[in-house]
């Protein structure tokens, strides 16, 4: 088991709170209100600039020069082309960028990044990738169990860009590369004392993410 | 009008959200749940140590000695004082400091205590003292219109601690000495053009305040 | 009067002692010694490391879209191109990449660096940019004063390199950026009571950096 | 062996040269120069007001209320006691408050402050602390060993004030709390992988100090 294994079966409740959370059942059979799905992309707009915040934190934190170019590259995927990708989304469900720049940032939003960002802040490398993990690897593991829970039914599935994205080769790669890193990482740093530490940050995180799902739900009502 | 009294103008409708809402409106008729007290307080007693670590940033952030030292006295008050004031309180409502270990922090709670440490950590010091001003500063004027509102039946009254505890002199000296803090620091940094950001800084934090006293209701259905 | 026009005027000794320092005037006449320059060249590349980290420093801190990116192109910058340019300028004077990589940091590398980095950590981004200001926008200003002083002799100069670079187009333009960027930083967040702090730390900034060129004369000793 | 008996073993040469200086040679045959020992008095206030801010950081940094009231600890014993006592030694010296307020920090006072809270900002709290042992632990093991070799002609030895702060018991004692802290933090934290870093750190941190005792001795020529 590497570390990603590790951290979901030591924090199983919360991880699972996360990953079958009724957005994604929803979202999966096809049911989700089209109003909370633009809720989330709207808000996962925000979230975006946010994580960029937290790549730009991994690459001052990096003390190798090969650390800080990983880290930079991650800050130059949101920036230079996630951010984009997520507008013409966006504007696809009727979302202009004047729309996503007046949202309010929600509660959830705010949750999940800052204490992402204060992981990093108050640790090190490593606390800050953990609790980065749930998005970048979760979301790769989401899009592939929705993809291959509706199989050639994608194709005219209301959901369809959204679960193709990240069940697709460029995102799928993307993951395997953080899962890899974030196993060096804790080869390098991990005891077996700070695992406990570890896992609880990463449970929270998962907990924060579901809490995501869930305004998303919220927006719909 | 100094610089407090221009940010509530400034994010009238959030302050208003904060200071006017229903926990509050409930406190003070004596109807809030116990269980929704209960929730925040267990809650509060968790933003408390957050709250701690936002002093000792303004500790690390400040370029005087005097300034070091205002903010290690506000740093010193949470950890000598406060907390086990709270403790205390928290055993007159039945919750054990072994029940205080075991909450888990709440996404409200979360979102606003890494906001303020994230305003601090990405601005000077102060946004800093912006982020945190609704709380000092905002306390002390919720627990005076209570105690006004109440009158002499605050003796009998259900939440007479608490109410007592921020109407009273020592806090609101607290608050007072913030206030002034502020506004020497806005003396120093605040342009006209950089109102508009620390408005919308105060108001965001002001609703992070009011999501607070939701999740306090919440805890109670 | 821009704002580092004034900057360099209230902190005139400091900025003559960096900018007119003898490692300048001896790279000027074509006296200094080799092993001066190779001991300048050898910490310039872990300056360089360090400076990455302030750019993605300042790509956190950033607060619009526009700042991230901004920050995020120097960052780039350094990490795509210069540290190239660098490491075969270094090769050209005999150090490989190895013999850089070995080189233990000096007083005046750490100095200096760590020094801009606290200043971003523990200020705002007008801080940050003052810091680095030195250093951006000095090496501009030095590299066309040496050229205009050597004229056409430059062609066949022993430094004319390094000269070049630092007054050729690409590098002067970059540095007209960075000015204007910090007149606008210093429009939304500088009054005047603030600006002695910013011209004290712009001086000891400017101090720092004629540190580092007497570290490189010590170092041909 | 504790972890900083083995972190003294790996980076055996550089703690060398930090406690067996010259200046401390001197110093404990009395023949520093009082300039040296001047300058140095004079750096080192400025030196206690970054270290408070490096207890500071690692209050924030801390995430348990026992590790949080540890640092703040060390903080209020540097605002509230040692910045006193040092400002009556420095008194005795024949240097008064505004001649400390009014010295220009030293560049190696900037190295090893600022590389401190670099270490601390960019890393974990083990990072901070290790950057921190050669002052807190060093400069008891320097204390004990210099009062040893003096005996008792310490009574009338010119540097007996210094020599016995840090040969006595109460800062004797705040030594062994500091090299229990960290052997815990250690146990926490350090892989055999991480040791090499750590290691490379204490070096770096060492040298820096050994820089300042060469300030000392270079005020008084």
């Amino acid at each position: 088991m590497d570390i990603f294994d590790r951290l979901k079966v030591a924090a199983a409740a919360d991880w699972a709170a996360y990953v079958e959370h009724d957005f994604l059942r929803q979202m999966g059979d096809g049911s989700l209100p089209q109003a909370a799905f633009r809720t989330y992309l709207a808000q996962d707009y925000l979230f975006l600039i946010q994580f960029a915040r937290a790549y730009a934190l991994a690459t001052y934190k990096s003390r190798t020069l090969a650390d800080m170019r990983a880290a930079k590259a991650g800050l130059s995927a949101i920036l230079d082309l996630e951010m984009d990708l997520h507008i013409r989304l966006c504007g696809r469900w009727g979302l202009s960028p004047a729309d996503l720049e007046a949202a309010p940032e929600h509660q959830a939003t705010v949750a999940y990044t800052r204490y992402v960002l204060d992981c990093g802040q108050s640790g090190d490398l490593l606390d800050l990738h953990v609790a980065l993990a749930p998005c970048v690897i979760g979301y790769a593991e989401i899009g592939a169990r929705l993809a291959a829970a509706i199989g050639p039914a994608l194709e005219s599935h209301p959901y369809r860009e959204w679960i193709g994205e990240y069940a697709g080769e460029a995102f799928q790669n993307v993951a395997r590369d953080a899962r890899r890193h974030l196993d060096e990482l804790a080869a390098r740093a991990m005891t077996e004392r700070r695992f406990a530490d570890l896992a609880a940050l990463f449970g929270k995180a998962s907990r924060l993410e579901a809490d995501f799902w869930q305004m998303g739900l919220d927006g719909a009502r």
